[in-house]
């Protein structure tokens, strides 16, 4: 097992990776920022260093996280999410250096980054990606005959387009029929060209992404999939795990199809294949995150497995101690993220120091937080500083216990999205599960509820507003 | 289902009732004494009425506690544990009001309230009690036999002995006959009659309870069992389920036996069977405890049951939707007691305002606590402001659990449990999951540990120091 594990991220992450390395036995180095030194990673871990004094440098300077891991005898890092989490040449430094990066290898996340090429490896695999043309149309029978095959709606594309210009949507035949020869004459008169192509339209598409784990002799598991179709600014604000579209099969299905392409590509460590999916639960992949991601707590509150835990014990050379055949889902898990941002205003970054934090615990109710009294968000990073994980035996009773748990959450002194997640909560849509990533567009209703005001922030705002009024 | 849950109680168990409630639906009402403005079960509770000048009465006015249903229209009380929790007349005024009092029937608690009646009946119904003479011994030679039977060690007793006197200890059969005479003698001089009793000597037993779940149509089932062995002055302090005395086979058989038991005696709701166990796992009940218990997390978290959600359920004369084949355990859990006292000082009370407050998180963490920062820890009522469950697949991987988070553990302003806890976590006898309800006697060397003193402890202490120096 490692000497010591540099942790090179801060926050939640940090926290939640420090715990783990803690519970393997293994002492922790955290590194830090100037603005950062009472936080929360800083105090658990085992030996902390400030490396940074611009705050936006100091969890992306490779050489200098190298040379801290060499001189304080960390044999392994593990880069969390973001940062350098899915950097291939970080992760070579760390190969070149005798330290074991907590992830997959450096050739295998070079591979994935390229997201053309991950797809059509993936597809090579038998992963399935979204069906179409396999090159220029011929003709328009040819059109006809494969959207047949596909099914309706397509997506008719100029060959030589880009940026969304020469596309059209194409529901029936008729349409399809009508709109290749309007396209076509577009295209040779825009690109040149008139060379078509034809792909299946996800007019409303789910996302939905699957965790891998792999250990370093080809032993690949799935642990089922994630809803994470709830997003605000193309950023997730909700998941949850299992989906409801997915029924045992498929996912017993894809997820097979996931652990054998990864296996394929020799894929080690935690991983998750991201997909777009229809409501009828049929996948179509998008792309592979080689890191550990911010919503892994739900699949562990489902499987009971300890994904960063996991991480530790492959990277230093363990043998997979689960079996496809052990994994067992039990019940529904939501996470919700908590930014310090304004709903209301676009979801503008709520700058500010916590004046009072409680966060709930009881039955079903798990916190990933770094955020207490007196901790100063700042502008600096990411504006989530919470995550309630939150379990019941039906998706029905998760949603109660998140409901009941983000009415009893207090954080003031900074706007959260705690309002708008009890809006969520309450959702008859979002019971049902049919949420698409166009959620949160289509119901801005969810944003009109009132600004709960603590006792506490009312009397500063009064104070505040007669020291205004005299002056003073 | 009902309108709205009176709960009378305070602290954690208030706030976990309210929890449970409000997942439910159910509006709440919490009531508090004068001293406890602030707290937390008066923050999340629907309503909230202070009844009480004098905190010592506040949860114990029967009568004003079912006035204020009444005329609040809460058609339900929960009495949580302690206080009101098995007072039978209670049971009787509120079955009397027509409010459903969230617990068995009042004819229930009665009888087993009675200790002795209670030994009687399950002994009655088939649960192992300690074996002895089923009166007094007509000869050395039934003795002889007796104990042949029931294995030794024996107690012998004199049958009008009391307090300790005229017991003898009997290892072996010789060590039997020699005690014979002599205990009979002294029983003679000593009382006046020689008659002599015999049973099972439990030299160092572990505690052991089994928890029972059961509906208002006959409908029982257990959930597993707890030892609760680790106890500082008779009181509970670690729990941990399942035990490691029991296999699954013995879990089951006793199991079966509690839960047909309950059934015999028309117990409905949670409750507890208390027993003494010996290292081999032979259970003798002693108590049955007809509320919920402090310790039923770690039941919760390896069957995923809400056991208080349970509660509510089956008094609002819903049947029980679990079936004995689903109960499903899973992994380890670990309860710590954090009272707020000093182990070093024979566990007297600390009393004063909680400072700093950090409840740590993460997978496999369980939070049930009404501190947080500016809690006052009053001389009114129980030590116990926080409950640490942790779970774990194995009891190794909860022990690593509860280790780090104890370690993340703040509170700051009175003194604590936690650094007992930590060396108990610590100890490979604990490991081992044989210890008995002497475990915390036997080893004193636990309490020697180093108090930590934090950066903000130290300086209020060199303050105050500097101020008495200089008599300011």
């Amino acid at each position: 097992m490692f000497k010591k594990i540099l942790v090179a991220n801060r926050g939640e992450i940090a926290c939640r990776i420090i715990k783990a390395s803690h519970e393997l036995g293994i002492p922790t180095v955290a590194i830090y920022s100037d603005v950062e030194s009472t936080a929360r990673h800083v105090k658990m871990a085992d030996e902390a260093y400030m490396i940074g004094a611009n705050p936006l440098d100091t969890y992306l300077n490779k050489q200098l996280i190298i040379d801290l891991a060499k001189s304080v005898g960390a044999d392994a890092i593990h880069p969390g999410y973001g940062f350098l989490a899915e950097n291939e040449e970080f992760a070579k430094m760390c190969e070149d250096n005798g330290i074991t990066f907590i992830g997959p290898s450096s050739e295998v996340i070079a591979m994935m980054g390229d997201k053309a090429r991950s797809k059509e490896i993936m597809k090579k695999f038998g992963v399935p990606t979204v069906p179409g043309s396999d090159g220029v149309l011929k003709s328009v029978e040819e059109a006809v005959a494969l959207a047949k095959e596909i099914g309706y709606p397509v997506l008719l594309k100029a060959s030589a387009g880009g940026g969304g210009r020469g596309i059209r949507i194409c529901n029936d035949e008729e349409e399809l029929k009508r709109n290749y020869e309007q396209a076509y004459k577009e295209a040779e008169k825009a690109f040149g060209r008139g060379d078509l192509l034809l792909e299946k339209y996800i007019q409303n598409p789910k996302h939905i992404e699957f965790q891998i784990l792999g250990d370093k002799y080809g032993n690949v598991i799935h642990l089922g999939e994630r809803d994470c179709s709830i997003q605000r600014r193309n950023q997730k604000l909700v998941e949850i795990a299992p989906s409801l579209v997915l029924d045992e099969e498929k996912r017993r299905k894809y997820g097979e199809i996931c652990a054998n392409a990864a296996k394929n590509i020799g894929y080690y460590s935690a991983g998750t294949m991201e997909f777009v999916s229809d409501l009828e639960g049929n996948i179509y992949f998008i792309e592979m995150n080689t890191r550990i991601q911010v919503e892994h707590p739900v699949t562990e509150m489902i499987t009971g497995i300890d994904i960063v835990r996991e991480q530790i014990k492959i990277a230093a050379g363990e043998k997979l101690s689960i079996k496809q055949e052990d994994v067992k889902f039990n019940g529904f898990a939501i996470e919700c993220r908590i930014n310090a941002e304004d709903p209301k205003k676009n979801y503008a970054p709520s700058i500010g120091t916590i004046k009072r934090y409680y966060a709930p615990g009881g039955f079903g109710v798990r916190i990933e937080s770094s955020a207490s009294v007196g901790f100063e968000v700042t502008p600096y990073f990411d504006s989530m500083i919470a995550k309630l994980i939150c379990w019941g035996k039906t998706f029905d009773e998760a949603i109660s216990v998140t409901k009941a748990a983000l009415d009893y959450f207090e954080i003031s002194g900074v706007k959260t999205t705690i309002p708008l997640l009890k809006e969520i909560m309450k959702d008859p849509k979002f019971k049902e599960g049919m949420f698409t990533t166009k959620y949160l567009q289509e119901n801005p209703q969810l944003l009109d509820y009132k600004e709960e005001l603590s006792k506490e922030d009312i009397v500063s705002f009064i104070a505040a507003s007669i020291a205004a009024h005299y002056g003073l």
